[in-house]
Order: C-alpha cells, then sequence, then structure tokens
C-alpha cells in the first residue's frame, strides 16, 4: 500500500471512531469531546501499530505517516481555537477584561509554587524543582472551549473570562520561560527576555489591529469576487495567517493567533456563514483527527515505578493548582463562588505549551526526561477530566436556573 | 521553525496563490481552474525551494513536507472526482452507457498505437515502444470535470459521455498495464491477468451496489443523529472509504471509487446539503492545493536535447490521439460531430494514472528514464490546454445556440 493509500486508511479510522466515541458520548449524556479523546486513548495502541507501516514501506522515512496525522490534527487545533473566537464579541470580552486578568496571573502563580513544591520530595532543587513548576502552567483551552460550546455556555460570564484569561495565561508562560531561560543560562541576558517582550507587544498590536480592521473588510470583498468558496478560503487562509504569524513573530502559541482572527471575524457581516463554512472543515475532517491524536500522543512506557508516583502527584497537583490559582484570581475579579469554580475547571487542562515548555527543559538539561513522561500523562488526564467536571459544574447550574 | 510552521506558511502560499490565479483567469474569461494550475508553473521554483527548507529543519527526513503538501493534493483529487460524481444521475449516465463505451475503447486504441509508433524513430522498438504507447492511454478526468463544471455544462451530453469513458477508460488502462506485465513477464501468467479482471469486477459490482443502496440511506440516518457535522463526516469518510477501497481492492484508480461514491449520494434527498459541505472542505482547502501541487511536480531538468524532441513528438501525439480516438467513438456512438470533438477535447488531459504507469515501466527496466521525464511534461501541457480547448469548443455552442 503507498503511504497515501496508508494515510487515507488512518484517516476513515480515525474520523470515524472520533465521530462513533463522540455519538456514544452524546448519547450518555456527557460532551461529545470526551467520547472523541476517550476513542483515541483506547484506539491508541492499534492505530500506532498502523501507523508504525509506514516503516515496512518507506524505511527511510519512517515517520511520514505519523507527521501526516499529527500535522492535520494541528490544523484541526488552529480551526477550533479559531471558532471560539469566532463566538465572542469584543464588548465581552472587554468587559471580563479585569476577572481574566487576575484568573490568568493567578492561575500561573499558584502552579508555579505548588508545583516547584511537589517535586521536592523526588529530589528536585533550585532550578529544576522551579522549572518542574513552570510546565505546570500553561493552560490549553481549546478542549474547553469546545466543551462549552456544546454545552451552549461559551459566552456566558465564565466562558468569556475563560478564554480571556488563557490568552494572558499564554503570554506570562512564554514570558516566564523566557525569563527563566535567561536567568539560567551565561549567554542570555534579561535584555533577550525585553526583546520576548517586545516582540509579544509588537504582534498583539498588529494582529489585533489587522483582526478588527481589516479582516471584516476582507471577507467582504472577497465574497463579492467570482472565486469558489472565496469566503471559506479566505477565513481559513486567516486562520492560518494569524497561528502562524502568532507563533513566528509573537513567539506566542499559534491558537492565540487562530483565536485572535475569529474575534476579528465575529464582527463580519458574514459571521453566520463563516461560522457554518469553518464547522466544516473543522468537524468533519480535521478536529476529530485532534481529539484521537491525544491519545495517540501518550507513551506510556517511561512511566515506571518511582516516576509513576511523581506523575500521580503531579497530576493532582496539576488539577488542583489551577482550579485554586484561576479561582482566586476570578473571585478577587468580582465573581462569585460558583462562578470562580467554573473558571479554574476550565482552565485546568494542558497540552501543547506545556508539553513544549517540558521539551526545552529536557533538551536544555533542567529537567530529566523522565518528567517530560510525567507531563504527557498530565496533558492526557487534565484533557479527559476537564470535560466531565465542566458538564457537572454547569449542569448544576442549568439546575438552580430551572 | 517546526516542520508544521513550515507546512502551515506552504500552505497559505498555495491557497492564497491558487485562489488569486483562479480569480485572474475569470477575470480575463477563461476557466478559474486554468489560472490556479498556471500559477503552479509560475510558482513552482520558488516555492520548491520553500519545500526544500525541510532539509535544514530536519535533514533526517527531507521529504515531510513536500509529502504533506502532496498528500493533500490527493486527498483534493478525491473531493473533486466525487462532487463530479453527486453531479451526475444514473439515468444520464446509463443513457450515455453506449457513447461512453465506445469512446472509452476507442480513446484508449488509438494512442496506444499512435504512440508505439511515435517512439519508433527514437529507437524504441517492440515492448519499449507498446509500452510507451501505454504511457498514452490514461486519462484524467478531474480537470476536464472542474472545467465543465465551471461552465455549467457538466451535465450535457458530452459531460455525462465523457465521465462515463473516463471511468472506461481507467478500466481499460489497467487491464491493459496488467496484460502487458504479464505478457512481459515470465513468471506472471494470463491467470494473474484474468484475477485483475475479477478484483475489478468484483469492486465495481459490491461499489456500485453499496454506493446507490447503502451511501443515501446511511446518510439519512446519520443526519438524524447528534453528531456535530455528521452528514459531512459521512460523506468525506464515505468519499475516501470508496477512493481506497478502488485501489486496494480493484486495483482501480482512487478517483473512480470516489466518483462511484459521489454517483450513489447524488440520490440522496440531501444532495444540495452535502454538495455545500464538500464545496467547502474541496474548494476552500484541498483542491487549490492540488491544482498547484501540478505545476510542482514538473521537473523539467531531465529533458536535454533529444529528450527535448521526444517530448514535443510525444505532447502532440497524446492530445491529437485523444481527440481522433474519443471523437471517433463518440461518432460511433451517436453523437455529432461537435460533440464528438467536445468529447474528444475534454479526454485530452493526462494525469496521476499515466505518471504511475510510466513509473512501473522504468523501475520495470522496459522503459528508459527520460520517458517519465517526457510523460510529466505530456501531463502538464495536457492539463494546461484542455481548460483552455474546453472553453473554446463551449463557448461556440453557447453561441451557436444564442
Amino acid at each position: 500500500m503507498t503511504p497515501f493509500l496508508q494515510l487515507v486508511l488512518v484517516l476513515m479510522i480515525i474520523i470515524t471512531a472520533a465521530k462513533a466515541g463522540g455519538w456514544l458520548a452524546v448519547r450518555l449524556r456527557q460532551p461529545a469531546v470526551l467520547g472523541e479523546l476517550l476513542i483515541g486513548v483506547l484506539l491508541g495502541p492499534s492505530l500506532i501499530d498502523l501507523l508504525h507501516w509506514q516503516i515496512l514501506a518507506n524505511p527511510a522515512e519512517p515517520h511520514l505517516l505519523t507527521e501526516a496525522v499529527y500535522e492535520l490534527a494541528e490544523l484541526g487545533v488552529i480551526c477550533l481555537m479559531f471558532l471560539a473566537g469566532l463566538e465572542i464579541e469584543l464588548d465581552e470580552m472587554r468587559h471580563a477584561g479585569r476577572v481574566a486578568i487576575l484568573a490568568g496571573i493567578s492561575g500561573v502563580i499558584v502552579p508555579l509554587v505548588l508545583g516547584a513544591l511537589a517535586v521536592l520530595p523526588f529530589g528536585y532543587r533550585g532550578s529544576p524543582a522551579l522549572f518542574a513548576g513552570i510546565t505546570l502552567t500553561a493552560t490549553s483551552v481549546s478542549i474547553s472551549a469546545q466543551t462549552l460550546l456544546e454545552l451552549g455556555v461559551l459566552r456566558r460570564r465564565e466562558g468569556i473570562a475563560l478564554l480571556g484569561a488563557a490568552v494572558v495565561d499564554d503570554v506570562l508562560v512564554i514570558l516566564l520561560l523566557s525569563l527563566f531561560l535567561a536567568l539560567n543560562s551565561s549567554a542570555a541576558s534579561l535584555m533577550s527576555v525585553l526583546f520576548v517582550l517586545l516582540k509579544m507587544a509588537f504582534y498583539l498590536v498588529v494582529a489585533l489591529a489587522a483582526s478588527f480592521l481589516l479582516l471584516p473588510w476582507l471577507a467582504t470583498w472577497v465574497n463579492r469576487q467570482p472565486i469558489s468558496q472565496g469566503l471559506a478560503t479566505l477565513v481559513f487562509v486567516a486562520a492560518l495567517a494569524f497561528a502562524w504569524s502568532a507563533e513566528v513573530v509573537g513567539g506566542l502559541a499559534a491558537i492565540t493567533g487562530a483565536f485572535i482572527a475569529g474575534m476579528g471575524l465575529s464582527r463580519s457581516r458574514l459571521r453566520v456563514e463563516i461560522s457554518r463554512n469553518m464547522h466544516t472543515i473543522t468537524y468533519a475532517f480535521l478536529v476529530p483527527i485532534f481529539f484521537v491524536s491525544i491519545g495517540l500522543k501518550t507513551d506510556t512506557h517511561l512511566l515506571t515505578g518511582p516516576t509513576f508516583l511523581l506523575a500521580g502527584v503531579m497530576v493532582v497537583v496539576a488539577i488542583v493548582s489551577k482550579i485554586v490559582g484561576c479561582g482566586i484570581g476570578a473571585r478577587l475579579g468580582g465573581f462569585t463562588n460558583p462562578e470562580a469554580l467554573r473558571v479554574g475547571l476550565g482552565m485546568i487542562s494542558r497540552g501543547e505549551v506545556g508539553l513544549i515548555v517540558a521539551a526545552v527543559g529536557v533538551n536544555e538539561g533542567i529537567i530529566e526526561p523522565n518528567l517530560f513522561a510525567v507531563v504527557t500523562i498530565i496533558v492526557l488526564v487534565t484533557t479527559l477530566v476537564t470535560p466531565l467536571f465542566l458538564r457537572q459544574a454547569f449542569a448544576h447550574k442549568e439546575l438552580s436556573h430551572a
């Protein structure tokens, strides 16, 4: 079988399985995203066997198929965060500004401190302990956004605050990582931290301006031109362009860029059409691959003995510290206790950025490789529990309002 | 830049360039597909430079990025042929049966004979000459289908006949190739040809039954289930599944399978929705990549001196032999001269299958590697002239009817 036919087969299996998992979850009154994630964990080993076919077909380049699947998954995350942005209006975001900033800041500090403390009994001291704390700071909000979208509550106060806090979180974590590396290395200086800060500020100003002023106008113009699927193409390319430049220009996470592009286009008169078009590409093709790929990425082989204990402790710390940290921040911002709890629950899930931070730490020799395995477990567990927790937290609210 | 960010950048450039090329072509009253193909040829060298970044980023696996682009392009072809099938109704196809079969058969024989004769002055004799003829037999109808869709004439007599003839062509070319290899090799026997024939027949019967009886029912059922973008997902996966099984089970081209899936779903009550969903995925994402990738694939470095002359001769023979061959067949089937000419023009374009046949020939040592370069030139030229010719041929018809 050619590599392309292998890819087609794997995509067929992944997409069908994800939708079947989602369908089952909905039947069991759970968010579909939970089922799609779980099916990835369940299918994991057998799907990875399929992916290893590639080794037989093309021994020179064993990872073509795996890479293709992960790259499609990454495109899915970008589309997902674009759609989350599309749901949000600027006024709502501005309104949530204070609570988002407070929850974002507190939601970084508490996991950092608790994470650094938690690894002390495992022999980590000083810099490595601090770095282990940093690996717990980065929230990945895409799963929460999807869950709240499904529950129809993304645009409530808590949802908006959550999305805003996630952007603050992204900015802070990157700053924190840059600061740590600058202080830890002899070559890098505090000037480099300043440079990181400047790049971010530059990107955010330009991206927000382009997204809010240029994109809606461009959408209207393109929609009038004789281009097949012109609007859908523009929107898809815009999501890619903002995501790409967020990483390359701003040094931020790609999803932050996609989110900003979505927010800008939420002001377009063509919002309903844009949403319909992106929903098709996102949910019929790319996002099921993303959900399943999370399960695929979890390599449990590195987890033996003491690492297993460390993983258990870190998972608990990761969950509790985000709830407490973001909860306190949201409370200080004026939210009620139940509201603050919901923001905290929504910030639990970790993703890409946590893995990237851990990879940097391993590459720089700051932390041991087994901590990377621990972070993959944290990503998996926090990703799985977040939809469950959110479902509970918001079901309760619906009841009390009924 | 990570491989993923490179891919995102390349996709942004390719999709934007394709749409800009298409837009310009429409402004110049040409089919958009012509502009999208030409932009691929123009951008070719610089885009390939971009693709070679990968070598710097990941020396162990230099082709990840290139492969990812080509695989997305291939997915685009599948979606394109699915949409062509979706436009066609079974009754129309049945009606065109006789002319499709005649045009398909005659459109294979004439290029085979003329192609074999054309290489004689270049020192080819016997088997190699015959094989060179076979490389000219395989029509790739996706560009014609797209052009006729744009011109709004795909469902005219000529369009239907064209699509039917292309399926016949696909079946015949594969049979011809198998027959040749069986006769040429000492190991393989005529039994293996019979086996190829049986596989095809088995696939076609099962696929047609599944497509016409199962798919429309499945679409209706899935559409009622609580699955986000359930219908779009089903349709996308069905296109993949039929394409995959066409190659793996039937030994046919993937696009033949996708076409059959589309034909079956054209009977669904949800046809309009299916078409809208697939249009978004196809034209906003995958197909622009396909069009541009054709230009990228053309490696002109192998063309020097005598090969250049051979390429020139073969291109002319490729074009003339299809027009004459399919034209005669269509004429025998009862079409008027202008109608038969239009069918012939629509069958000119070559694609994947021609390249695959040539690659088999080179690998088996039957033909020289330079003939592969010749076939890539044939693919490029025939792909570029087909939309131009069709535009002229059908513009004339519109005038005469006005």
